[in-house]
């Protein structure tokens, strides 16, 4: 168990990048999240949106896109919050301090936020049963930033062992919408289940904030009880509800970032980088000058999330179009 | 102590004033919240407020704007929220279950968020001393619904007092912007204070969602860390920043709210409601056939708030032209 810590290194820091490189390009290229370059268009927003309390009407519209977008049953308990980080800020302050367990080297503010509300907190092998003492189990799916994806019945078979001792497995698919086939969350009615489902990642709008919980009736219920009323903006109930519906749009994503992240992988893979996995909204790589690499990039205005823990590897987002592509190519070509 | 419930009844809620009176003119006024009728105008959003995770520089910028604005020194902690009424759930988790007192009938939120975290929760007279035993108490100031305004050294004793038990005064200003120099939000560095501002109110922009918290650097910390990253969207920073330096604005439209609560109270008085108190924001007022009032307004697709707990007493919210005004006249005019 390590110590608490307050505030933990994310991608997307734009601000402290030009801090650190005043002398790179005016125009940054921000390469250091998973989020995806082409945003869902935004819908009109009423007036009425900005200026009325959230009203439930629109509420429970965005909680039926949702339920259909996912796949979720009927039966199953849904929550919409704005954003999936307030849901794992929440979600341990509604146990008794425990003993969780987070699978493998991952999102690190899951580990910060159920050490913050006083439960011993272990990292685990990701594949490694629970142990017979833990009644929380936290697992990415697929891993980020290295993509694995663990077996479902896996998943399952931990959902039923932890449901048996009034534990929870949390499954965090915040990059599920590229892997739709592997989401949990048609089983999310199941027992001991709880799945994350973040709304901006792969709609490309991570500055609205929003994101799903589903489980268990009695979850939603406790969930949405610490929310309170009007938890999520007008504004952010119909751009959600518009996004959600819009089938058509989602598939033609799924597919231009998948060619995205294949020719980006050919970039990478010719600048001498190693695969290590990812998804579709980002790869990771391995490089034995991963620092030197990260620091050249930054001096050409490209922005990439490294990882202290792990100084060889290298994340990368998807580059917004060709001439992107293009510079992160000419700066690799000088590492 | 009354049974923690786990949803209150709140004005502003068309949707089912629409179900209860279908056959209401299509064209529903709102006079059942607070909220300024006439928003802040909304300033160009950049594409990439939705788009990127909202960057510290954007959060740091609207804190300053905040702190300006309420008048709070630099010592003061401050924080930015989604909503006030998160602010409100999240408070009560910050303390071990102890003895809370919320002065006087008032918004109901303050007594169910202590409630349902497990806190003893007494509603006490306004004026009365906090009990030696109680360690947190909850004052709303103005307060809502009947705008009392307790005497300011009054509150900053009852702060000492609560301090020196490692206790709490929060005090709800939801309402201050229509009463500036009653804020204590220049004392919040003061121990044992923690204020509450709303912006939404004022500003018109209530589905927006946007609050803040005042008091200790302590505290600010812990709230910071319980709501954890990105807590406030990117067009909130923006929009939020905006309205807060535009002191013209504030200026031109507490002058404007003054002139139509007065305006508001001569349409009422005529029709023979008895005044109780208010802000320039709403007014309370009392008659003997309230629910009935209540119910013709409603007929006529005017929704206002009625106290179930205070049957003789309905509140009204600006109406937000001269064409609304005459409606409520024409329809008080029938009862």
């Amino acid at each position: 168990m390590t110590k608490a810590r307050t505030e933990l290194i994310h991608g997307g820091d734009l601000d402290s990048a030009r801090l650190r490189h005043p002398g790179a390009q005016d125009h940054w290229i921000d390469l250091s999240t998973g989020i995806n370059p082409w945003p869902y268009p935004l819908p009109d927003i009423p007036a009425e949106d900005w200026h009325r309390l959230p009203g439930r009407q629109a509420l429970e519209a965005l909680k039926e896109e949702a339920r259909h977008f996912y796949g979720a049953g009927q039966q199953t308990g849904l929550v919409a919050a704005p954003g999936t980080q307030l849901l794992i800020q929440l979600l341990p302050r509604l146990f008794a301090p425990t003993r969780v367990e987070v699978a493998g080297f991952t999102y690190g503010e899951h580990e910060r936020c159920w050490q913050l509300t006083g439960h011993e907190v272990a990292i685990t092998e990701p594949d490694r049963d629970p142990d017979p003492t833990t009644r929380i189990r936290v697992v990415t799916r697929p891993n980020n930033p290295d993509g694995l994806i663990l077996p479902r019945d896996r998943l399952m078979s931990w959902a039923n062992s932890l449901a048996a001792r009034d534990g929870l497995l949390v499954v965090d698919e915040a990059f599920a919408e590229v892997a739709p086939d592997c989401s949990l969350a048609p089983e999310a009615g199941h027992p001991g289940l709880c799945i994350l489902r973040s709304f901006g990642k792969f709609f490309g709008l991570a500055g609205m904030r929003l994101g799903f919980a589903l489980g268990s009736p009695e979850l939603q219920r406790r969930i949405e009880t610490a929310l309170g009323p009007w938890a999520v903006p007008g504004p952010t109930l119909t751009i959600g509800t518009a996004a959600l519906s819009d089938q058509d749009w989602s598939m033609r994503t799924r597919q231009a970032l998948a060619t995205q992240a294949s020719q980006l992988d050919a970039v990478l893979h010719q600048a001498g980088l190693e695969y290590l996995g990812g998804t579709d909204l980002f790869r990771l790589y391995a490089h034995a000058k991963a620092g030197e690499i990260s620091e050249k990039l930054a001096e050409r205005g490209l922005l990439v999330r490294s990882f202290p823990e792990e100084p060889r590897w290298l994340r990368f987002g998807l580059p917004p179009d060709a001439e992107a592509m293009d510079r992160l190519k000419q700066a690799l070509a000088h590492v």
